[in-house]
């Protein structure tokens, strides 16, 4: 477990970070464990599944590796491990494969001489709109700041290090510009069972902007990013980050003052018009047979219920 | 006119400032310099006149003191002295009067055990949360930091100093407490002929998610906001700020990267409830009204068209 | 004071009732009243338009018609009397000729072979449904019951026996029959100065549907519905009545229930197609306008704000 | 046949009443009548299906009971009797286990101190407040008198006993309370293919104010109310029941007044956040996957479409 | 009369032609009759407005125009000659310089590298486009051809031949280019005391695409376009032409079809973000306003109903 | 391959024509010739494939037959063969029965007397309009004139001999008749993977008109208008058509004037009640599901990626 418990340390202290590196980290971890143990494989890749699990309970796309690698089948030990093994591989292969594949989509949807905006620091969403600059249909972006953590300004360098013009605007701003924009592209932390969005804070105020001015707005996200626990009802769990994020000591210190800072918000279905994923682009009404068909959760159904919080113990 | 010119550098080093404060300063230097000048009286009025106005050429507050004042009448030089004089006090004390009265009649709007959320730092929109909280209305505040100069720190401050309890949140985070809040409160910059609500930039889309939420959207506005000038169409400027307000250095020299940053947004109409004015609350279609009936042009018809952008030549 | 503490009395004990009775029966009392009292003109009559207004201090009908009647002039006390009796009997006039008015200007509105939706009972809009039967528009009615009182029950017998088909409906079928309905038309309880419509509990649904299904929703009220209070922010009360009118002892004794009664809610502007009133079809937005030249609240500006709450102390 | 007639009988007496109810008991009915006969198993059994569908043939419980019972298979009549027994067991222990698997599933939704709203008498709506109640999420919740019946006091009871605080409202106060609740809940009588709501008349109101208002909306329903029919275009039929219902003779014997008394009315998909079912929550365009997979109609293509009206002749 | 009947057969066999035409003919046509006539003043020029008004009973400008120059004033015929040919001066005067002070006030609202969007053939719209156009504000311009009689080539010629570029599209292209268009500029037939735009057949259609695409809808009108009328709740009639219009013989003579073709349709206030008259640029909640001020009609109140139909007779 | 040439052709020439003859064309041509070759099957096919395929590239009927019948199996040439028959006689069988069972399954979702309106000329949506004529439900029908090409009057024609009574109006009159439409029902050119309804220009103005409204939008499409390219990002090129379609040499000419026109536009699911397929009514979101299962792009996950927009290199 020496392996299994340096790596969930990694995850831990954030050492390796970002939704699909975790995840590939947490596929390629248990693979290299079954690799190595002998005996009591069952118990023994449980006992790692969980652990890994445990060292973000929340991160969907670290629950998706980890089911999808712990659904090995086998009667023998050694049947069992190279199940595992192949399991593992196809998750890290379809990691290492998606973000090209949802450029490649993605930039069929953008028309010549668009203009784009994007929020935060997505891959996906960056994806997308690097390739429909190679493609020639770029003519500028909007970028947002991102507050509390400023990411804007990462995607901000890194597309002009591409060699696209971006504006940089604070994300208050959005509304005042959105009539110049053409489509607004995003990315995803969570996609829920019913079509909704859960994504860095701010997120859902471009969406409903967006609605208003009849702007499309995309969301650019990996399968391995949608939900299964929400099919059971499960709210995705919001988390609020320090409250250093958000001001200073000065103001921190204020008596009656409380600073309250969620990290993402939710953006309902009917504000999306497609997900752009590795495997096509669809409504997000669509969730539910992503996670029934791609995720592998196609036997919901009856007694049977798979996904239950508690369905490692 | 040295003290003319002395209270115009007042103002464009903005050692004066706020829409209020510089508005009252103006009426107050045309009332004293009436006081000293003898002889050519019209021609020397209307100098000092523009002098003032230019300072600020998209200010309305400044422009409809200056014009209030202006509006003086008499035949004879002394007449037409007191007559300016008497204006400029009337101006001043409708000034000094305005907040209090906005309070009182805003803080009638809320209800028992209301959460308020305001933008930015307006005093008319603290008056009227102040007020509420005097009377035992007001169970707690959020106040959005209001990028890019945090001026929600001054907001949240003064209203924790008061007493009340303040949420700090990012801009980005205004759709996600919505459905907590029960008011919006906002100031206002500039109220168009045609009711429409410019001010601080991300204040149209906090109305847009009020609107998403059914939370009322009120308006704290002096009449002296409204813009005659908007009733010829004269659309309002809105200002682009500093780069540097948004970015640092080494943003800022990215090769392709532009900083946008609009200071004011629209917000239409149809998103505003009412706005408190200090003579009463009205729906934001009374507009054009107030501009007539308050602010003195009711003889807009016909030939005489008196808010040309030339008016003083 | 006696001929007046009786009138008061009536109001109380609601054996005079219906907002346009009790606002004509207040003119008439003041008036006997003028008419009887010698000397101490003012204070008398001010004591006794005081003991009227509190006897429904939240009604608007009432509060228009005594400040109608006491915004007298005069400098002698026989002037004075004369004027009181000229506003009385003009107020009286007013009451007595509006519904009338109504009823012509709003059958105007009403296109043939029409389908009109009614709630509650209110006798501006039966007027104009009568007015636009008699000319031969109206193909039938539909009458939600009104609970918890069931006053549509008085509806649908009332324009039965002028013979006009009447489909009597749960409140809860709006939705389902709007689309059969080619106009809504209801009364009113108040209208506020940003032109909200108070009525009848479930009016605001009725509007919301008619929106949904573009079904023009039109109030019939006379001018003395308008609410000069709320100029000033205050907010208008709605009373929450007897739980015995919603639900039975059986109900009502249950340990962790509890009746909520609320007489009234509130419709926003923007579902209000036109508001008809005896002076002219006007857009909900004219409440201001109203109340200023028809109530005689012209001089609401600056000092003089004579509708504060305790504006007879 | 007897057995089956006197069953049939109970259901069109409304001895046995209630969409899951009926529903088990023709599958048990079907069950032991198969156990019961000898020889021509096939039209014996098509006659007793056609016998207790006709009791209610617009009851999509019914329907789909009958249709799951019936797809049995088998050569010999003793497998064929087999086929239908264990079939029929699935059903009823589908029924059995349906609603906690919603109230689970559903309550997961509800986050700490909320307020809920819900219409009629609905046992799968109430499993989810119960449960939410049980994890100590429910504050309290409003409940609508739902006429003509005032089933709404059937829910205040119930939740009352269970030691929940109601609010119980008129219908036509759902407006006016929406701001006061997170999240409305109702059942369903039948869900369309393509993902309305068909429920209790009033459902569909409450649906838009929710909309109006940003709050959920969420359905709680077993998916053998999903209705295949509906795949085919069928409309739903909605029933109008007895005019007694609505008013009293007094009332109903007027010349002109005809009393309209529909029992369900219709919401579309697009005001639903979710449906939560006993196999997940799911957005209600989900409702066409639902018919083909989890009710069997998988062969609906081509040429086979085995659920014409009259499929059993 | 013979040349008032002269002039009301030129208005009747369409010789003068055009909503702003055939009103200054008529106010031209009472001063020359009334220049010409001796005793019988007021019988007589009653009976010539009568006439008039008669030739097109349902033109706003012809009916505003008439009662303008007709509310006349004097002891003494010569008094009222001079009142009467001095109203009748102003409102030809009126008529003359509306158009120009539109052009001036539209192309205010108008910012850089515009695309406007225009339907039928409005003289005012296209004063301010040509207005804007001179200001080197407007990129391009869709004109839609305007069915059933093209009257969208007039205006692409017209705009044609003045330099601007135009696109010229069939109606039911609007919502396909509606995102690239920056405003909608149209004319009006008429505007109601509710704000509603009466016009030529399909803006209400555009105007529903451009709230949909938060694209400014602009109206250009003459305040003789507001009509007193609809104040007393009169609906503007909508003239259905002939079948000739839309479709050949063929088509007509087919048994079961019938052509309808209205002339005009009604935009809500709702979606016309302001009207741009030569006094200003109001909102459309400001008819009710400009019907009293600008046209005179400011004593509605009490008996006075000056404008019932028959209110010449 | 003369025989597949000259089918080549007649596509070209537009000698055949309408989305499911060019269809049913191709299928049968496919067949034909895998009959007369001998030796070489898959690349002789391929070729005839590519040749086909080439005549109409965005015809998405087209795309969906020669894929159909081009994924046959088997291991000798004589397998291969009666596989490619037998899948080319289904497919003819598909496109042969699609439209009846749309017009009986469509046709259920008529209630009596209604009045539909319809746009362009659609075989399928006529399909259903006419079954419902037949089963006695239509009252009247409206038809728009369809510029530019006039496709109406075929429809007008063909209800009108049908004996159907219909009204014939030009297209910007939709918002006009609405309110006295039940439904609208229109064909397809293409149903794209997120829902969206490409078809005849106009269509999404309907659409949103009839949303305003509150009327059902329904679509008649055969599922092999589903387009599988749409599910990798494929924008559906919407074809701009001759300038002649639109306006004559005179206004053609014109210097500064550019006909724009369009053939088609895009409706968003969130405007379409459900699509009538011959497989059922199914909400548009399913449109992924339907490409899936029913066009046999089942394995679009993982590496196989079909679709590719050279999959036939």
């Amino acid at each position: 477990m020496d392996m299994v418990e340096e790596a969930a340390r990694k995850i831990e202290t954030m050492e390796v970070r970002g939704a699909s590196r975790i995840a590939r980290f947490a596929a390629e971890t248990l693979m290299n464990y079954a690799l190595t143990i002998r005996g009591d494989f069952d118990a023994k890749m449980k006992k790692a599944a969980e652990r890994l699990l445990n060292t973000r309970p929340t991160a969907v796309s670290l629950f998706n590796a980890i089911n999808f690698v712990m659904r090995y089948e086998g009667k023998t030990e050694e049947e069992k491990r190279e199940s595992l093994v192949r399991r593992a591989k196809e998750f890290i292969e379809w990691v290492d494969t998606a973000k090209q594949k949802i450029g490649e989509i993605g930039a069929r949807r953008i028309k010549k001489n668009s203009v784009v905006m994007t929020h935060c620091n997505s891959s996906a969403a960056i994806a997308v709109i690097k390739r429909a600059f190679d493609e020639g249909k770029i003519e500028e972006v909007y970028a947002t700041e991102s507050r509390p953590r400023f990411q804007g300004h990462l995607t901000a360098k890194e597309l002009s290090e591409y060699g696209i013009k971006v504006n940089l605007i604070v994300d208050s701003a959005v509304r005042y510009f959105i009539e110049d924009v053409d489509y607004v592209v995003v990315g995803a932390d969570t996609i829920t069972a019913n079509g909704a969005l859960i994504n860095k804070i701010g997120t859902s105020m471009i969406a409903l902007a967006a609605k208003e001015a009849r702007v499309p707005f995309i969301v650019a996200a990996e399968t391995y990013k949608f939900s299964p626990k929400t099919l059971l009802g499960e709210l995705v769990v919001i988390e609020e980050r320090s409250a250093e994020e958000v001001a200073g000591e000065e103001i921190r210190s204020l008596k009656n003052v409380r600073i309250r800072n969620p990290a993402f918000d939710a953006t309902p279905r009917g504000y999306i018009d497609l997900i752009v994923t590795e495997i096509g682009a669809i409504p997000p009404e669509m969730a539910y047979v992503i996670i029934k068909e791609r995720l592998g959760y196609a036997k919901i159904y009856d007694e049977e219920i798979v996904l239950s919080p508690n369905h490692f113990e």
